[in-house]
Formats: structure tokens, C-alpha cells, sequence
């Protein structure tokens, strides 16, 4: 166990409550919005071209999610990363689905290109379209590989992008300048959650606009994410997947720094 | 406690069963059409121009959302509010974030002249944004300021857009021909489900779908809304905002209209 | 009770987790993921013209559903069906509230000349706008008639539209080639959770993936989501639909092939 992160960030976003803009998509918009009221921040999901700059000023991080996506979302997102590039503000980028297609490839490296987010949040299938390599994604919620290909993977994406890279799955790993930190713990019923991967974006987030530096954040919402699967397994695992994904509000809402500190299970790899 | 409202219009509400056409957007539109069925509505996102007409004519009321909002929504919004006007039907606005952007506050003033709704659903930041004070929104879910600066805004609001106007907040306020009602109960958890606010529009459509006059179906929608969180949050608040979520839909459908008879806290003011 | 349908057809479900591309609505598109993962699918929400053919192509079934439309929604629609032709795998059509104004009603009827679904998925006022009777729908979650005539209506509606026709109400009806079977079971609370009829049309997309015969596929998913209904109000009903809506998604989860071997009641009509 690495002295660092601070966990008591925790207590830092709680008081500060900072706002949170994001683009969202058709499925996961309302979860994203509850998993940050319950964490202790502030969702704003304005999504118009013509609010762009009036939203990244009055906010503290920007979430760009490309799932359900069209021919104006990724222009949207460009411009979103544009203007948080000005106000300085982390940007978080969860490229849904990214290898579904050519076009949304594409896009994608085109919006990473040009202004590299604060950091990259993807599961295996996302890190290897973006790698170029042949994984075939299983839809969007993908997992697969091993722990040791998934370290790789965040770290040589890490690298690629210049950025933070949270690779998420059945442990997660936060790679940046070199580093690597593994997360663990968490529950399998996080897969059967639509759109957990996405909450675990918002989170980023969240802890990046309080948080010193975007790996800090990734790691930190990667603590907090797990811890969260981890008690809403205990409390209500044993009925299901319907009944998990409220306990994990539940969690987001009651979990304290102090039990983040004591339950979170991050090491260095 | 006034002898007004008739809180047994709960059940002329559950006989009708109205049909109540909502403009929703992407964080609130399932919670929305829920919570309408469970206080015993039929609920239509329709949200086409091309269906405009056929929609309004077959519909009780109309509740215009403009969270989310992008170009066509404003256009959509109007042609609307022009056809709730022709069947004679009532229209509700929920102005969602109306400061969030000069934009976004020109477009609903627009809205507000040319076509003044029955009832008006804002919390107090967008009420401030929309009568021309500098209180900056936090957000959406956005609370802030005392009883008495909240009871103002509410009557000013309804003298300014000669309309009912229904301010929600730690307490309600609506207020219309110089009269105020608060209402009061609820829960603090209500402030972390998104799109509470927007629940307590929808609600608002469907009591004046039923009521005799639109401030009575703000007053009734309120103290509807309020009892439902206050009794969500006995049987499910100590475990947190995911399963207190879920009891507000399950109280929105047990309450009956000598519950609300009974717990319903309404005084003018 | 007909040795048809094979039953252990939901292990195959679930040993083959299919990728199921749904164009989904805003009111229902988590529901239909979440319900998805659920049942053991997996859930493609991408909705783009421009990966019509990579996602088709990934997918192994397209259900269309023509909620909350717009004019582009349409033509992605019947780009889809013809994708989906081309690879030759079943197309679910759900047309939400087709009979709500008539410019819906006619796109839907392009959409089932051009290229019949292997299912179509109706209540009945779905039903009975496009057999072209006087049938009024109460907005999208109408129920009503009698059992005799929603059969009826099923088997005429298979007729014409050359299809397997799903007609879920208090029982569900599934017709094709002049069979119909009757699945009974369910849940009254059904109808307060909106998009349960969405839902339905997901799962007969994922059994269709798996079944030998579309017409085995909807009787299947009927007999699967009728089951976790009455799993569900056994559960939660009591609290209400918000409670009842979670143990939906818990008992999608849980329920084994032998469960619903000896839960399921499927009857010829």
C-alpha cells in the first residue's frame, strides 16, 4: 500500500461541491447525474454548442462520453475540450465502444489528438481499438484479458496519449508518466450495471476538479468506485443486479474518507 | 391550514387517468414518465413537430422541459405551447437551468411572452436568473436562500409572468394572484435524485389536467410530491438516495387522497 | 401445455451472451440495457447511420424501437432492417405508440412493407392502428379489450404483416403461420413501469439471437418476462412499482432455464 492518495480528497469534494458538465448519452445520462449528487458534487448535462463556453466557465471538470453517438456529438466534444483547455479545467474522455466502427475510431483519435484530456478512461476492448490492436470488443461493457494485459495496455496507452489512463475491470489499473497503480476489489455485478463504466468517468470528474493531479483523481475515483460495488454486493448482491445498482447510489452517498481510507485497496504494479 | 386545496382530486385524478404529453430530455424523461404513472397518469414523450397537433389534441396537458436543451427544442417548445393554447388545455414550463447561459435565458423569456403557461416550476436559482438577479445558479438541483427570500421570488415571479408559479425548494411556495401557499415536509434527499425538480413539473401537468384552476394543481402537485418524500424517507432514507429514490415512486403509487388529506402540510403565507 | 417451446433455450442465452443492437428511445434505453445484461445479452446502443453496417455486422439481432421519433429516426430504422437483411439476422420491431398521430402511423407502415420484421411486438393499441381500426390508444402503455379479441387481434395482425406478431397485455398472445399461444402469468405493476412493454421487445431480440424460429422467440420472451414479473410483485410488489421495477431486474437475473421450465404458463389458443 502506497502512502499516496490522499483519501480525505473525498472530504475536499464533499465541501467544495464543485460542478460537474457532461456529455452524456441516452443510457447512462440519469445514472451519471445521481452517481455525482451522491458522491457530493454537482451534475450539469447542458450539451449545446451554443452554452459552451457559459457551462465550461461555470464548471470545474468536463466529462466527454461518446456513447450513442452522431455526426455532431464529436464536434460538440472538440469544441467542450477547447474551451476547457482555455479555462484550464480537467477533461475527462470515455470513449464508449470506441472500436465499434471505423468512423467512431476515428473520431476518436482525432478529439485525442488534438486536445489530450486530463485523463483517459476506458475498459480492455476501448484501450485496444485506441492500441490498434484486434481485441474485438463484446459490446460496450466489455472485460476480458488479464490482469497483467490490462497493465500493459493502461500503461503503453498512457504513454500514446500523454495523459492519465484508468483502465477499468475486474481490477483496475491508473497509469501515468510511467506509473502504475492497481485498484481492486469492487463486485462482478458491476457488469450487469449498464453505463458503471461511465458513472466511474463522472467520478474521475469529480475528484479531478479537487484533486492535485489527474492521476491522483483517476486513482482516487477508482477507490471510491470499487469500495462502492464492494458494499453494495454485501447489502444487496444475494437479490440481483436491479437491487445492487440502487445500493451502489446508496454507497456513493454514505461512503466516508475515513471508510475509503480503511476499505480501498489500491498498490503500486 | 386552509380548507383549499381539495385533496380529493387525488382520486378524480386516478378515475381520469389523463393523458399528459411531456417534453422531457435525456438525465429525467424515465423518472418523469414513472412517476406519472404511479400517481396514476399516462404519460406521452412524443417531442416531434410533426406530431404537435395530434399529441396536444389527444392530451390532457402539456409540460415543457427545457433541460438539455439545443436549437430545436426552443422551436419545438413554442409550437407546443401554441397548440396546448388552440385545445384550451393546460401548459406547464419547467425552465431547467435557465441561467445557465444567456442563450438559454433569452430563449425561455421568449417562450414566457409569447405563450405564459398556467403554472411555472422553478427553484429559486432559476426564479432569480429569470427575474434579472445576479444569483448564480449551482447547477440544476440548485437550493440556497431563507423561507421568506424564497416566498418573494415566488410572488414576484407570478406578478412578472401573470402566471401560477411554483417555487420549489427545502419548502415550496406557490403563488399566484397575489396569494402564496407554502408547502412544507419533503425530505433533504430529495436534493440528490435528479430531476426531482422535473418530477414535480410532470406532476404539476397531471393535477391540471384534473384541478379547477392551476394554482390548485401547483399546490396539489407540491404537497403530493412532499408527502411522497417525506414517507420515502422514513422507509428508505437511512440506507441512502438509490433506494430513497425508488420509495418515492412506491409512495407516489400507495398514497391515497386521505393520506394526503391527513399529512399534507399547506398554510398561506 | 405444448412441449414447445424449448425452455433450456435461456442457457443457450446466456452461454452465448449475444450482442443485441438496440435503437432505443430516451425514456427507455437504460431500462433496455440493464435488462439485457440481465437476462445474459449484451446490450449495443449506437444508433448512428454512419456504423449502420459495422454494428449490424457485429450484432447478432437489430431491435428497432420507434419511441419519442423524429424524421431521422425512420430512416436509420429502415437503413437497419436492410443491414440486418443483409446479414440475415432477426429484426424486432416496436412501434411505440404507432397509432398517436398519423405521420407515425405511416412511417411504421413503410417500415413493414419494405422489410417484415421477424416479430413485431405490439399491445393492443398498437394492434389495432395498424390493422386500421378505431382503437384509441391511452398514450403508450394502453392496455384494454378482452382476451379474445387481443388474440384476434394478434393472429390477424400476424397475416398481414407476415410475421411473428407478440401482442402483450394481461396475457400475452403470440402469433404466426395461423398458431397462437397464450402466455399467461405476469404482474398488474407491469403497467406502472414505463417501457416494460420496450423491455419485452429487447428480450425477444435476444432470444431471437438464439431460438430456431422468431415465433419460438417471442413466445419465449413472453414466458421469460412474465415470469420475472410475477417473480417480482411476489418480491416487492407489496412496496410499490418503484420497489417492483429493481426486483424486475433482480429476477431477469436469477431466473434459471429449470425456474422458468416450471413457472411458465404457455397454453395453444
Amino acid at each position: 500500500m502506497s502512502p499516496f492518495p490522499d483519501l480525505a480528497i473525498l472530504d475536499r469534494l464533499r465541501a467544495a461541491r464543485p460542478l460537474i458538465h457532461c456529455v452524456s448519452n441516452i443510457v447512462a445520462a440519469n445514472d451519471c447525474a445521481n452517481v455525482l449528487l451522491a458522491a457530493g458534487a454537482s451534475p450539469m448535462m447542458a450539451q449545446c454548442a451554443l452554452e459552451a463556453e457559459a457551462v465550461t466557465a461555470a464548471s470545474r471538470a468536463t466529462v466527454l462520453n461518446t456513447g450513442t453517438p452522431d455526426e455532431g456529438r464529436f464536434g460538440l466534444c472538440r469544441l467542450l475540450a477547447r474551451c476547457a483547455g482555455k479555462q484550464g479545467h480537467p477533461v475527462v474522455l470515455d470513449p464508449v465502444g470506441v472500436g465499434t466502427s471505423p468512423w467512431r475510431l476515428s473520431e476518436v483519435r482525432a478529439l485525442l489528438e488534438e486536445t489530450p484530456p486530463a485523463i483517459l478512461r476506458v475498459n480492455l476492448g476501448e484501450a485496444l481499438a485506441l492500441l490498434g490492436d484486434s481485441g474485438r470488443e463484446q459490446g460496450v461493457d466489455g472485460g476480458g484479458g488479464d490482469p497483467a494485459s490490462r497493465r500493459a495496455s493502461a500503461l503503453a496507452l498512457a504513454e500514446r496519449c500523454r495523459c492519465a489512463v484508468l483502465l477499468s475491470g475486474p481490477e483496475d489499473h491508473a497509469a501515468w508518466d510511467g506509473r502504475v497503480y492497481r485498484i481492486e476489489g469492487g463486485s462482478a455485478l458491476t457488469g450487469y450495471v449498464t453505463g458503471s463504466g461511465c458513472m466511474l468517468s463522472v467520478l474521475c470528474g469529480a475528484f479531478a476538479a479537487v484533486a492535485d493531479t489527474p492521476g491522483e483523481a483517476a486513482v482516487l475515483a477508482s477507490a471510491f468506485w470499487k469500495t462502492c460495488a464492494r458494499r453494495a454486493e454485501q447489502s444487496a448482491g444475494g437479490r440481483g443486479p436491479g437491487s445492487f445498482r440502487a445500493a451502489l447510489m446508496d454507497a456513493a452517498y454514505t461512503l466516508t474518507a475515513r471508510d475509503l481510507a480503511e476499505e480501498a485497496r489500491i498498490t503500486t504494479v
